[in-house]
């Protein structure tokens, strides 16, 4: 039985169908400014066991979902989990973000490294997209993802965060060959991950470049770009998104992956964004996260504003230019979810009613 | 007595006149990249106290003046002395950053803020320019700064640095009348700073906006570019240089501010930047700072590259896209600084021969 989906309008969009309203999910929508995802953390004992946990992973993927008219769920998981299969030592120490115990500084560190094998060393993460599969009910689509070669790279160089990447950079500059096969081995990876998630049944995949925005255009080009090539053109049977954080300035050439979509941040005007891609790809985005800070009125005249500098037709994914703030109050949460549904609809034509309409996923 | 500049790269650029090289100088040349400036350093026991005494800060101005082929001075101190000036707690926490003990937060503590006199509450700022200047000898001009009000208020609503400046972005959000007030004190306070700084003998003065690059383009124009535009109104007699980092997008709109140069960070491609301002504005940059951990080819090369992107002619400043890292290598900024000036010449025509003229400041 193929599960008929009782809301295709992400699907509809990234397909540039026409939709009744523009379809809306929320970068981060499962995570702590949510009490019950809290509460389910706490359970957890930590993040990576939240993460490894398939049953406490869907949960909390279907918090929001349960909560928020949105129009799709999206995996709770964390990009950093294929290094951590690689066997790099991952921890979250609290409120510390990611820790790698065996960062990888030479080339021996990338010698040793093998390709997961996602359904044997992530098999929780396949497990859990089932389960969420099932447990969705085909209300709305499923999205997997992955981070992005370059991304992970930063974190396994640097052995975590980092605000100068000065550990990777210098690889980059002083081992440019040992840095692409770092990537090519990690692309191989991205790509078995996706192709998994896939299988386990993610109906749409995104790819987040958080840090490729921290690279001068030859460099993104070089080492995160044609990875990204090299990810679209491995994956099939579902639509995929780009997010590179920060790239604005390279739209277009992410649009030449041939991938689906596009998200943007609030720091690239979503009109501009439509007229430099055309109908080449769909975009997402792109509102600041910190909107959500502030009153009801002002988050629908910031929601108004996007929509409006995006404009008519299809084509158009809502979301926040990143993730949502720990800090964030739920209920402005529900204002922006429907205040998109609302505002979005003289936008559509009368003939794009989705909302509801049978569709084969 | 007027000096006579014994090296006016930097302003013959500034005015668009012909150059025989491309000037050059580094945000953060004067750091803690350099075993001198370390001693001197822990000679003033902190970094506020450093920059609080004119004879230390002159001597760590010069010091990268003394070992380098610069082109420029700039005084040695911090964006973050006008706050400090407001009664606010500044302190610097080893390897922590700044942090206020008082943070603004609401419409009392905006109202009890007043704007600095230049000369009785940042007195030991001219002092020190006053001493660079006489120390300097005329070998190169000396660049002055400050920090964008938008970017000043985010420390100062943050209470220190922020990677997510939700303090900041809740009252810009939720009252943005107060914010504009804050950054009306602030624009005050860096145009009385900035004036006071070029009458104590600043031949050049730069605006940091560090973190304008975080808001969305109505957002930047409403509450960063607005204060940028006063600023350049208020300041007169010398070149003035705007920096957003980050701002690649907005480069037409800071032009229109009148100013003299724009700097550009590396994610901003130098040939496309220098196609969209035309001669309206010289631009300033943008190698990334990581490239001074590559070995001296692969430095010659990138310096080749930014210089090939730049093109003929004059109206370039070159400079690192952001400040130099702490764990660079003295060496190879002295690699960066000459592969400019000898792979700049064949940019500049046989008429262009600068160094060395005597020009009037």
């Amino acid at each position: 039985m193929i599960p008929i989906l009782k809301n295709d309008r992400l699907l509809r969009a990234l397909a540039r169908r026409p939709v009744d309203a523009t379809p809306v999910w929320l970068m981060r929508q499962a995570g702590r400014y949510l009490p019950e995802y809290r509460q389910i953390r706490a359970r957890a004992g930590s993040f990576l066991r939240l993460c490894e946990n398939p049953e406490l992973a869907c949960e909390v993927t279907l918090q929001p979902i349960d909560r928020f008219a949105l129009d799709a769920a999206i995996l709770f998981s964390d990009i950093l989990t294929i290094p951590g299969a690689m066997g790099l030592g991952l921890t979250f120490a609290e409120g510390e973000g990611p820790r790698f115990a065996h960062p990888i500084r030479s080339a021996d560190d990338v010698n040793r490294l093998g390709v997961p094998d996602p359904e044997s060393d992530l098999g929780y993460v396949m497990d859990a997209i089932r389960l969420i599969r099932h447990e969705l009910d085909a209300r709305v689509p499923l999205i997997g993802f992955a981070g992005s070669p370059w991304t992970l790279a930063t974190y396994m160089v640097e052995g975590g965060s980092s605000t100068d990447f000065r550990h990777i950079k210098a690889m980059m500059f002083q081992e440019p060959d040992l840095t692409h096969r770092l990537l090519t081995i990690l692309t191989d990876a991205v790509i078995g991950y996706l192709r998994a998630q896939i299988h386990a049944g993610a109906q749409v995949v995104m790819v987040f470049d958080t840090w490729g925005g921290v690279l001068s255009t030859p460099d993104y080009r070089a080492f995160s770009l044609a990875y990204l090539h090299r990810i679209v053109a491995g994956i099939r049977g579902v639509p995929i998104i780009l997010f590179t954080k920060g790239g604005g300035a390279w739209l277009e050439e992410m649009a030449d992956t041939d991938c689906d979509a596009i998200g943007i941040d609030w720091t690239t005007d979503m009109g501009k964004a439509r007229k430099r891609v055309g109908k080449k790809v769909v975009l997402q985005g792109n509102v600041d996260p910190c909107i959500l800070y502030a009153r009801p009125e002002r988050i629908r005249q910031e929601v108004a504003r996007v929509l409006g500098e995006f404009g008519r037709g299809t084509g158009h994914i809502f979301n926040l230019g990143h993730g949502i703030q720990p800090h964030v109050d739920p209920e402005r949460v529900g204002v922006l979810v429907d205040a998109v549904h609302e505002l979005s609809i003289p936008y559509h034509g009368s003939s794009g009613s989705a909302h509801g309409t049978a569709s084969r996923t």
